[in-house]
């Protein structure tokens, strides 16, 4: 039986990677799935989906979890209704659904899957909005993620990227409401 | 003479019916676009536009308008100066436009049609955002839509799709500010 | 030496005019790229692209400026790390970029450019924004703009098409926070 | 029981017409989709979503259909592995689809839809291809479609725009072979 | 009065140059839109649209044509039917077309347009399709366009390029016949 | 070291398993892009991103490759100038790249890539538009491409599906050429 895993991993923490051990003593394969794949640089997703699969990789492979698993890249599609059938043609089929999230649990349960909240979905500590926070305040952070997510954001010099994004006090740039 | 009727109807309400049933005592035919075509299970917009032709014309049904009408989805096209010249390629001509949209109004002004502001259009009572947040709030919603708008909200579980998409405290996910 | 300057010229002020003038005491030719091109018809974005650049073009003109200058719409991509490859498809090349948002400044950083703030950049009365805020407010704007861009804007009838843009209190039909 | 007839109606024929009437005698309501729809201008596809809307919409009215019936422009998604998922999502459900595309009844047994070949589909004299082919060379062929859509196609200045289509010997200007 | 020119310019030829000329004998101002501007790197469409830029403005500038003109990138938009009103937004208001190709000359008709064929415009040695070929067979090109053109392709390496997009024999990798 | 190979693997045959274990001598991690991701269902890519990544992971695992690898999925982006940058967001960096395509190798080269073309890739015997021919006419394939390969192409009664796409004679339905 195989699994997917959804997710924007903005970065991969710590709470992602028990959740990744979790699921695979309940499935045989993983499936990673790393949403909003196009999207980088900006506050909520500043690193790039290569970014983000050099960081799950790198930290499963220190972690020794050799179980097959599979990381994939799912841009956004921009159709709720149509996302569930744009994950399928783009991964391996799979039968449960972990998802913390509800609109992705409301859609894959809509086309009749199996849908699970990965525990610990919702401590503070394992939140990247939280994690992405200290980053700006220069808070500790470190704690939260593997040693190589660190080592991966070091090499982009991430936390610099997410600082010149946050200065952008008005992102009236682009801003597009009202656009049909 | 033919006339253009412009919203979303998240979801189909009375006042939309009445307004529908106004506008056939001024046209001969009746073009009702279906806008945002594309967006669904979403606070604002939580129907597909499979589901809104669906409401739509079971409703007309009922109450025996047999006047020639189309029910037309029209996707967002995210360019508001294309937006008039993209309708017009998807519907019959049409010489009048109706909408309580001033954004709307104003892109079919700058095209040279007539427009006009549908009578009781903001009327509390025979608003969708007002109904859908009624939905949410497990408050009588059923007195304001044709009876036909319940039995399908009924068969597609849409309170349901409604409170779950509500559930997602954060929107963090889908977060693009900022994108150019 | 060729420099480019990025911007949404919502409208084009007397600060743009003037650092169009003190970039050419830099560069041998200037770009004057204008960002959200495909963007119109809202309030952050009221001009299309076309009347930008008479805006522009017509203003240079007046000013003598004849030095060898581009001046060439930029569409979003939605993709910001790819957004310089696509300003540089679409652009003659150059060395330095002159920006005063941070997230074009980072973006074009991480692409080994020269990138300078333009000076004068953030004075509150050479601001797009304060612009059109005077602009819906019947407050006085002509003083901020060179005449040429009074002229477009009053040939377009900009400022009904503001005013009308804003009434739509809410930005409730096209709203699509929440789509993946 | 709804059925599903897919086509492009390029333009409407009486073979189509025909088609439409079995239809009925086998579904209690008919969705006409039209395919392609945001294309038109082009030797293939001449005429616009919102023509052929006309077309089948005056010649079911005259020949008195009068049965519930929708009809529903689909344009194009560019990929075939949603493209079943896409139509669901603009249509009210159905159980039955008929089309002669073999690409087409491939992907709707995927999804395990009740796929059926319409009769007659294949005749020679009911060939869009046919039809816009005599268009061209100055042959009959107002003999192959209801009046209604010759009427439509007269109003456009049909014949004219497929001749001055097809005179661009080169179709140098658009070709995007080559392109990834 | 204000002429609008539509070409793609693979290249920019001695021939455009000469049509230039002519039609700025006849309107006040002459817009140059770059078609198909976001193609690059195929055989019939090798030159990003920044190259294109180059070559015109150089080409210019040199014949000392200081008549203001634009120079405006126009992207394709994959719908016929709503070509002309992207244009429109893209560009300043035009009152008379020049092209020589048959698809835009009636879209522009269609909607009103005074449209001219540009003298010369089939003449074979002013054709972009015949310079590429020489270009591909090591035959003289060079006496076909501007000197200004010469150089650009030379910076860039330009005949390397085709030689090398030609050199792929089945263009297997990319195509999409039967995408729906 | 990184190396990427790019292919489309419609099917993935013995000669790419030949060539990943000849790359993963000269690099330490080998980054396997699926190309025209988004595309399938059509002659010359009948099976989906997922599917591919199933043959691949499979074939890998199999042939007992434990080396790091990574199998991403890149959807075409319809802009060649853009194309390395669009495979850089989605891919962990890399330094090589191997592809017998020649514009991939024009195009990566022109980003200074180190580009090299892998061994046996024109071997008649192992091309993937050989192996569909096969399919196609009830030749024999099934010697050219790993035995997971077959049962993937079995599970997913993927020879039935080519063979019915196969059928559709003429491709009218979808032809787009003359859009701009």
């Amino acid at each position: 039986m195989r699994g997917l895993l959804v997710g924007r991993y903005q970065p991969f923490h710590n709470g992602h990677l028990k959740i990744v051990t979790q699921i695979l003593e309940e499935v045989d394969e993983i499936i990673i799935g790393i949403g909003s794949a196009q999207v980088s640089h900006t506050l909520e997703n500043p690193f790039t989906a290569g970014e983000r699969v050099m960081m799950i990789s790198k930290s499963l492979a220190k972690a020794e979890i050799t179980y097959p698993y599979y990381i994939i890249p799912i841009p956004d599609l921009g159709r709720n209704a149509l996302w569930v059938a744009h994950v399928e043609t783009l991964t391996p089929p799979f039968e449960i659904v972990y998802s913390g999230n509800s609109l992705v649990q409301r859609l894959f349960k809509e086309k009749d899957y199996n849908v699970k909240t990965p525990p610990l979905y919702n401590r503070m500590d394992y939140s990247g909005t939280e994690i992405r926070k200290r980053m700006l305040l220069d808070k500790e952070w470190k704690d939260f993620v593997p040693k190589e997510v660190i080592e991966v954001i070091e090499e982009i010099d991430g936390i610099s990227r997410l600082k010149e994004i946050a200065k952008e006090a008005s992102p009236d740039l682009t801003d597009q409401s009202g656009v049909i």
